[in-house]
């Protein structure tokens, strides 16, 4: 189709939208419309975020979370159990963990996961510096939190492996039956693995 | 669904994008985690063409279509016909009927429809400086190419009512089934309509 802008400002901005991941030229051209129609403060406010966010953005000393500061609210804070550590691929997961309010230890944050497909090893996670933290001694227990997928069990196993030699608890979260989910309508694989990991009637 | 933000500066990006329409929370933060895995001037050119967009973008004097420049790039075109003019609601549609090569004419740009609903009346549309336009004598025929609704009926039957003072031809754009539509599912009103209007075969 061809798509002739009136306008080289409004082309750019349609352009710069449309390199976002799920925005197409359609959808890009009616947010770029709306910005128009909006308060020329919507526009500042909104352009300045993403520049200064760019600019400014830290990554936590310690658990390599995105944070304000050298390190991040959550590894300063001394109420919460700095012996466990829960390992996870991205800020998305420390949010959804956190919302919880299940877990009150600190975070590792891989920046992804092992994918070759993608072209992400091990080098280009924060892999090492897990080993180094787990190696400093203060660690008792890892729990591995990251998606039940193969490139997750890659990585699981990946870190496994090189923690082994440390004397700590290494534990991967519960695999099973979402709760609210209908039997029949669970994949065999998360069935078996639930009644192989069943926990005890009382304890659960 | 509680939402702690590790960094001020990511909140601010998420909120600031989760302003736009169709955006909500979750794809905001997706969106923003996506810009800071990319390179810094990413977030820069994206930023920048926000800002200056919204701060430089002008309407052209004539058909108020947005423009780099006083007057569009249609508008002073001396090879397009400006004695027919298409109303249309908004740059979208400008491009949309450019985008068919059936046109040759000018544009007048309403900038949105009749709809006391969102409370947008005939004043705040561009229809008095196409009234104008009309007067200024030199336009033989008004194209309405507005929406088939009920939001376009009344815009079209405005804008008629004050056009009808002058002495040229109105037209409104066909309505009838869409081509490659199949009879069966078209609507009882646009069925009727297309027999209403129905056209020669050897005109067609």
């Amino acid at each position: 189709m061809i798509q002739q802008y009136p306008s080289a400002l409004l082309e750019n901005a349609v352009n710069e939208f449309a390199k976002l991941p799920g925005i197409g030229r359609k959808t890009a051209l009616r947010l770029v419309l709306y910005i128009l129609r909006q308060d020329p403060s919507f526009a500042e406010n909104l352009g300045e975020a993403i520049i200064q966010l760019r600019k400014e953005v830290k990554y936590c000393s310690v658990c390599h979370n995105i944070s304000d500061a050298e390190t991040c609210s959550l590894c300063s804070d001394p109420s919460r159990d700095a012996s466990t550590v829960c390992v996870v691929e991205n800020v998305r997961e420390v949010m959804a963990v956190e919302n919880t309010r299940q877990f009150r230890g600190m975070y590792h944050v891989l920046g992804g996961i092992i994918s070759p497909m993608d072209g992400i090893g091990p080098s280009d996670l924060q892999i090492e510096s897990l080993i180094q933290r787990v190696a400093s001694g203060q660690i008792k227990e890892i729990i591995l939190a990251l998606s039940a997928t193969m490139e997750g069990d890659t990585t699981n196993a990946y870190i496994f492996r090189h923690l082994a030699p440390y004397n700590i608890k290494i534990s991967v979260i519960a695999r099973g039956v979402s709760i609210g989910d209908e039997l029949e309508y669970a994949d065999e694989i998360t069935l078996g693995r639930s009644i192989i990991n069943r926990t005890l009637y009382n304890e659960s």
